[in-house]
């Protein structure tokens, strides 16, 4: 057992060249809460969320992702997390409580797969405004669920959340030579926190977000288009056939990724099994057929070094790209 | 067959004590688009529609109903409408064109119950907002549906709609002794236009409003509730055995009544029977079987003589009264 | 005037080479009534259908339309429509009451563009199951709502139906020379009993029905996913711009293609004026901007000749072949 | 920290007079899935459930609950929480593995409230159907949520299962002089595994169900009163304040309470704020604001003692009773 509790995916800081831009998007569009913003942040919330935000947008230049950060039970949880990553040689950069805008002390290190990776156990809360229907506007956004990521290396990275950071594996895909080509993880009860899926990487795929009902991922499209922002839907609405989920795949005006998500199920079960998907077989595509297109297959967020300031460097996957129907 | 065709059931004029406190509970909680106002009215209309309005607030010292109106046809139509009134001895009162804000000529006839109806061809039409799906609201208002109104002698209202207005019956209620209690007669090829019910009258009970799916009738439960609406909520949401509409009654700051309504089914086949519902048959009830409260059953609006400005004057209902469940 | 009524679109009768695989999609899979059958026909009706039936799937070697027929309000109104037709040189074909199961005295003429098209008056009823909740399965089917036709020369239709039947146009997309190239017409008060678009033809291109909200159409997606009919959702779900309709296109075992349909709006106002939308527009493309597959845009169903049993023979379009992403 | 590790709510059972009775209203009414029955049970589980059952209909001369369990994560944590309750001077009855139909070893207790639980750490597992669109019916049943019971001291039941069991606190009723009221616990991190209110006890309230999505409430309510079963329908469909869960109480034919419940929201993080509410605060009542009828306060469900086979026996509540409108 460890002696640490990671309890969820808790929060993304991604960047864009222009605030009020995206601000139309997710606050407009999407109904996302604005907490509060600055200069040169927007915060973000769900309407069901406590915690001051749970997605950054963040001035600058050039699109990129600086970090997915994951809620921590205690926060002694963070000197033993740290301890451990420092036992494998991987540098940590620590940041005092108050030096980001709401949270408490937290570390950031890149994980087994070069991605930035960052660990709190506080953050300040505001009102939770779920009984606010009032303001339930576009996706009805409740609350951040998951984050993606490429990576070239998918057995690498799984064995590391499973074996050191304690995930569990609700569903995974095999490729004919037995080689694990995707992996969802999770430390809610869940699908998943947190998916790896073999591509050049590491990059984020997309952060996912949790709505209340398919009628809400119905009502995004309707608004976004009315708002002109038809061109933002990339894929989707549709069913899953891993996780079950109802979805919907969104790109923001700076091309970064969302997915509206909703309608997986409990995974709690210690003896809960493994659902295994080949990759090669077709009856267990995309679960009402349809392929997604190239661009949701080819384009990921790249990834900012959170010491250096620039790209995070990529690799080519490992195993033999492929485009197969059924990622999510 | 007639020489005119009314259309449908196309607006109501409705007192109300505060054009502000109904503003908010009409705009801000259902979702009614205002088109405009002045400082005695405010003229409200659904997203799907292109006239001008299909309720008007009216300030007024006193609630109270000053007309339920009916588009017609053509122009000629009402000259043809305006014979057969006059032909039974039935005053009319002209209203030249721009007289009332956005409407043709029209006249004004109290009918055979007393009740004041008024009928025009023309309103000025504005942009339709149903494809505005960012301007989408609370209830998500999109057309004006029917009327319902008790009259004391509902044999009396059906006979006259039917044979004089050209009105078909698509369901109606009768008493053990074979006594017509309540019926729903329509033009436009849906349940109905207008409703009368046994009672006291004539009243209104209330205006029906098309909503597009029963989850509209859910989230505007959820933002009344949030806006401090809770109690406007007086009965549903439900579903209707006679009509099979999922709706919701709701009483504004003044008391008046408007139903929320939505999944009905097409009438519009010349034989098409009309569906017999017995008053005492406890399988024919509320098709969930939840009883309506007493201040459903026994209150309703008033109208307002178009003359005298006075109440219109009512008499009790011909047939003993009794709370039947399944009334729509 | 004229001195006939078409009610509506009624019924289509279209070939399968295989009942019981026919069966399989339209029963289990989309939830279609079957009223009854016989070794080469099965009658089906939506749930909210009294009449016998308004899809007959017909055994024959190979796929075909046999028929699209429309319902008017009286009898006599089928001499005038017939006169109408001969009097135009076009050719009759009577059927007398019962010679087609359920059916009163019918006939059928090829249209202006070739179309077999059928009149009848009176259809046998069954049992209205609108409120058996307990037999709901697949889409809940509940009526037919339209016919869609690929033709050539959709300006000489256009004008067929609009001058000689009385059919009103609800929308319609232009050329840049002003040429018509699509037109949805009605009888009903709805966006359509008809619509016709420039193609090689006459070709029907889908039947479409009712349904009574989205919901349906995400739970037809999953159900026929569910029972290995991924393949048969050939596009959607998604939101029609014109008709605003929510939309589910899919074929069946022999590929004809029906539309699931849900949530356009009233067109009864005599002063409605047609929405025009222009053929290049890509503001006025698929509301959410999901193009349609290939398939889509150049697979029809052929028409059978009611005389010969042979194909009727079809005409390259008049306009350039073009791909629109907006058409219903 | 607890030495043991209790996962969730997860399985009762409830006596009924007629097993195809209780089968009609569970599986066509309410679509459940019947992994199996012998001649004096039925073993029920919803569509998302890869265990056996979540629910046991037993064959017996009165209704009555003989026990409701709880899965624990280890099987030693059977042995540790054996221990806990025998240190307390509980008496404890053993299960053997397969003594109890698919169920591995398990024990059985009266807890600090006289309530028979029972806690496995093991369960035979069957096909999960939760992407078997095909089967879905009624409600679409997904999974067991949670118990809610009747004790008439609810401070005494808060505290062994917060401080002895480990369960944490979502919400909670407080009386003006600071008793609590009514508690929502929870293991897993949704707003409830059990909740305790005060009134005569120990009863069971109702076992709770967790769908999908609102509208397969209103389907459900349908679907029931198609069948007959418009009686059943105790409360709601609704929205609860507390929870935010939209929700429908059932009477199964011997009276036995269950709730359909969905849309309560995530509680997992460890500084997650118990919410509080006023008993008599109206502005914190049903959220809609319809009141509970009086059987759904006044009538609950008697436990059996699993030692003697007769009831156990009840005692009255210490706090005053009244009739909040809240209670979920």
């Amino acid at each position: 057992m460890h002696d640490f509790n990671i309890t969820r995916a808790a929060r993304a800081v991604v960047r864009v060249t222009d605030l009020n831009t995206a601000r139309n998007f997710y606050v407009n569009g999407l109904g996302f809460i604005e907490t509060e913003s600055d200069e040169n942040h927007i915060y973000l919330r769900g309407l069901e969320e406590r915690g001051h935000h749970s997605y950054v947008l963040k001035k600058a230049e050039q699109p990129g992702v600086e970090v997915i950060s994951y809620k921590v039970e205690q926060d002694r949880d963070l000197d033993s997390l740290a301890a451990l990553f420092e036992g494998k040689g991987m540098k940590l950069k620590w940041f005092a409580k108050g030096s980001q805008q709401a949270l408490g002390r937290a570390f950031r290190v890149q994980d087994i797969s070069g991605i930035p990776v960052e660990f709190f156990c506080s953050m300040d809360t505001v009102e939770r405004l779920l009984q606010r229907y009032d303001l339930y506007r576009g996706a009805r956004m409740q609350r951040i669920d998951h984050f993606n990521c490429m990576v070239p290396d998918v057995q690498n990275a799984y064995d590391f959340y499973r074996n050191e950071l304690g995930y569990a594996c609700s569903e995974y895909t095999m490729t004919k030579n037995n080689d694990i080509w995707a992996a969802w993880l999770h430390r809610k009860p869940a699908v998943h926190d947190i998916a790896f899926m073999n591509g050049k990487g590491p990059r984020l795929h997309h952060v996912g977000f949790w709505l209340s009902d398919p009628m809400s991922v119905i009502h995004t499209c309707d608004v976004l288009a009315s708002l002109g922002y038809a061109k933002s839907i990339e894929r989707g609405p549709g069913r899953h056939g891993l996780s079950n989920a109802f979805f919907l795949y969104l790109r923001d005006p700076d091309g970064n990724r969302i997915e509206l998500y909703t309608g997986d199920y409990f995974t709690g079960d210690a003896d809960f099994e493994p659902i295994r998907w080949d990759l090669d077989d077709p009856q267990r595509a995309t679960f009402w057929g349809h392929e997604p297109p190239d661009s949701w297959f080819n384009e990921a967020m790249p990834f900012v070094d959170f010491n250096t300031g620039k790209p995070v460097v990529v690799q080519e996957a490992k195993l033999e790209q492929r485009k197969p129907d059924f990622i999510v």
